[in-house]
């Protein structure tokens, strides 16, 4: 009953062979092989567009890399007070741009919202060079709370940007679950919900779906790569082997095997989310990707836990008032991935009864 | 017949097995994992002494890691001329230490020479803050030029270090050709040639020696990784999967499977050396490690390249004034790796003859 | 009717004389001179113990070098959401810092308070490295909203402060208007409200006081000089000609002239308040420093213009709600200065009775 | 006979007036005042044409700021190896520039060659993102060994960086002194040895030449000025009361003040090296500016300062082999100023004698 995280499970069988494949043979180093190249392929094929693609050895270092191609080293970066780049990267984003400023917005359900961005975007537009420069909006898809930004929300936010000459990032470390919850539901592709929806550039993360190590920048004005590829040689992640990240890229789009990971996790998270509710437990946010935030009473989270559960209490800043757990409980976060079995959903769902 | 560059070859199938061994598995995110404790544990026996242990995506991460712990923002590093923190990192030091200087010294055979420190330390050595303040040295083991440091060189330019504060660094990337070389020859162990010859951190790379990514920061001070960890954070290589990483390691350490590695490919540029000279052509550095440098007519470059070899043109900065080549003739860099075969190395010869 | 800001005003007469005193003489340059040391002197005198003294060019340079001895680049700095560090300086303190965070919170009355402070700290306190390390508090003395932390509220924040082992800042823009306030109210010592109150660094400015130029950042832990004294360089803030800003430090201290005109600017700000509030207008915050917030009917803030008056409407983000402007008014922010003449708060308040 | 610097020297009788005179108003702050919008309509009439003009408080903060203009932070900068911004400035330019790299250039009295600039550029031209990309070149004038570069020298080497798209900065701490020499022997205008012979941006100081505080950033592509003037805030160089240095500027360039005092120093410096060589004494390099270096004996040193002549030892890395101090003797640097008097210069020679 592993809850914890999407990035405990180890990998998908497909990946391991991959790099198989690739450990006999010799390549060029430093991106210029073919693996690499037929990565760029794919991916400008599945969004429809020509895009640059940078490869990162975290998805912190590609939401970095991929604001630093979007705001100045004075610019004033809009995020969700509760965002990844914001609470969890420990100032990734200001150590790349070379000291922008993140500047955190109160949301809604784990999301931006209009009112509140522009709301923020109201306060100190004085004339001269006073706050930094507005100069970008990031938003996380799937959200840091399991929840996934309509195609209309993301417009509502793009625009409000488009109108203050911001440019738009999505970190997409769960941009897998989103897609499949969203393209079941509404039928888009990956070019709806980015660059036709106003987004510059993408954090593409596959780690958490089932990958090793599979994250890039995918840049929807390609020349903006140029610059970048300078900031990405100089913090690191120019791996002198890229053919083994291009490899997992390949494995996990051939045959949409990361769709059909992402659609396993998402459906472990439906079915331990109806479970939890069924048993008359609370949500704190709605399930719609691969997390699950339930209130449950602390002697249930001590008794999952002796029952070998891993999961952790999470903050409750962003929940809506009427859901936050009382004293007696907690809320919690339960990750599933492409690892999660039906069993294990079942028998925490049964402890948690 | 690739001699392009060690880091062209695919990986050890240990490596590969490592990796599959792990994926079945879970294991907690960010380095909290058990094979990433057993690394540390491993290179701490290795090195006979308690260790600091970080790992990156990247030999250049590892080296500005390395050095950020080494030197202010306001720091001064001296480095060889041809040092690949100097030429081959578009100023990763710079990036990742905010600022500091790296001063670029000539040297002899691929090496920083005492004279030639002490010369550079003698400069600038006014009142106040002028020059950035003198912080580190950096020498790299095995040379970029193939030759290898005895450990009375390193002693003396550390010296010359200790006497004006310095903090000494080493590039290890091709620490396995190294050592290999001079455990052979001198039977020393790692820590005679590391902190007991006064170096305080090593970048200790395997990727070139055989893994598909396994490169570290070994601090030799542990005290001092707590603060380069946020830097290693905020620079995007804390991977959410660090297992992996440490599973090459463990491959590579496991019965000395990097050494045999690095043997072989130092027997390989051994024989590809000793070939080249019967065959009558000069050598621009001596071969100690894994890298052939040869002087070779155009005309044979050409015929080489035409059968299939795989080989770099390199600048003569380095090379002494008697060994350079003519104007018919150039420079070139061969380098072995685990995976050359003694076939490759023999056609090169016959065809170079 | 000059309003606008303390900032617009010219200089006091001494500064002049004491420009001209030393226009003759030759002075060691970079402030080796016999005026700066002096000047260390009388401001040891002044706070009552050893400090280190840098002199900048700016009060924005002066609070981004201070807070960069008291934060590392991974740092996080707590501070009003009004502040001038963070939003009138465009990011200079991610500048200086090189990439740390300011964390904007919410205050009452233009000022900081323990809950707020409490609360922000509660936020992201996870493990390992999430959110960039808590590091440094600051707070403005008088603050941007012309209110006047007491001791006792200093003391209130220092100690959440120290629990957290922040560093704590000063910015003293206008510290001058607040001692002369408190002082006045309370017979404290310069020492009571700094670093006898728990306060590392203060940014201790007196141009707006009535020099030309003349700010200094004050260590009250003296070693830490050292290491930003590299910082100032870099920064471009140690002049070559030092003296000119030390005479004006000292033509200040002399006598207790910077008390002298912050005294005035403070009377003439009370005169202003008050005659405003008896001609039936509101304020935004209480008068206690220099600068008078009042809600004026726009119509009455036009025929102010007209008759010459100089003034900012101004943000009403943190003004209590019930003293907010309505529709037909708005906030004005009127600084006086030590070159206000009475007859000028006078024709002032007629104008707007 | 103060030949420390002229750094030393106070003030021209006029620079106090001018303070005087703008002391009892009141002014705009933060450069938006009368004065400030003189100064750029003088310089753009002394340039002959639209400029971008920047103050900063410091020659450092000059340069680094027309670095940061003319080189991304992945960039190389090319300067003579005892250059201000390599040897003189702690890093400023790194720091600015967030981390471009310093490639230091052997030269020829005082100045860099062509071939030696050449050379420089060859080194590290490889493909990708290996050595910081090129690009700028900085040549300082008058240079720090008090030679000028000669309108064809200054072509021959802006030539050379237009060849490999290299922005060029002057830096012109001494362009008064450069200027009154060239402007005398060769009848050129300022423009012709700065935009007209390829100089993108120069660091005009009026400092040295008997201001108190008068530096500034010419950017002769105006349009850089709007992206810097960001930067300009963020190292904290926007001062409050802009109208002291622009009143400075206008007090210099009025009847052309600057030329007279740089003559009267240049004509100081041609006295004091024409009595040294008539007195029997060789000289380190040309006297063409207001600086001296001659090669004095170590006994006729102590001798002067026992005197109470002021003066430095200085570095001869740069003084061609033939003219070096031999064991009993010491380069000195001897620097004369608006304020140098004919007795000085007249009793220091004698005492040479």
């Amino acid at each position: 009953m592993n809850f914890a995280s999407d990035n405990w499970a180890g990998a998908s069988p497909r990946i391991i062979k991959a790099l198989a494949r690739g450990a006999d043979g010799i390549a060029p180093a430093y991106g210029n092989d073919d693996l690499t190249r037929e990565v760029k392929a794919r991916l400008a094929a599945l969004f429809g567009r020509e895009v640059g693609v940078l490869f990162a050895a975290t998805g912190s270092a590609a939401n970095s890399l991929a604001l630093s191609a979007l705001s100045p080293s004075y610019g004033a970066i809009y995020a969700y007070e509760e965002a990844h780049i914001v609470g969890d990267e420990a100032g990734a984003p200001e150590f790349f741009t070379r000291g922008a400023r993140l500047v955190p917005i109160a949301g809604s359900d784990g999301k931006l919202t209009p009112a509140g961005l522009a709301a923020a975007l109201a306060r100190g537009s004085g004339s001269g060079a006073a706050i930094p420069k507005p100069a970008a909006l990031s938003i996380t898809q799937a959200t840091e709370s399991g929840t996934v930004y309509r195609r209309s929300e993301i417009l509502a936010l793009t625009e409000i940007a488009a109108s203050r000459s911001l440019n738009v990032h999505m970190d997409g470390a769960r941009f897998a679950n989103a897609f499949a919850f969203l393209h079941q539901a509404e039928g888009i592709t990956p070019a709806d919900i980015t660059w036709k929806a106003g987004v510059d550039a993408l954090s593409f993360g596959l780690t958490k779906n089932g990958a090793l190590m599979a994250e890039a920048v995918i840049l929807f004005e390609p020349e903006k790569a140029a610059e970048i590829e300078w900031l990405r040689k100089r913090s690191g992640h120019v791996v002198s082997k890229a053919w083994p990240i291009a490899a997992q890229f390949l494995a996990m789009l051939e045959g949409d095997h990361w769709l059909e990971l992402a659609r396993h996790a998402n459906a472990m998270a439906a079915g331990l989310s109806q479970g939890l509710v069924a048993a008359g437990h609370r949500l704190g946010y709605e399930t719609e990707a691969n997390e699950v935030f339930a209130v449950l009473p602390k002697a249930v989270i001590a008794r999952l836990r002796e029952a070998g559960a891993r999961l952790y209490e999470w903050p409750t800043f962003g929940v809506a008032v009427d859901r936050r757990p009382g004293p007696d409980a907690d809320l919690v976060r339960l990750v599933t991935s492409f690892a999660t079995k039906a069993e294990e959903v079942e028998r925490f769902v049964r402890l948690a009864g």
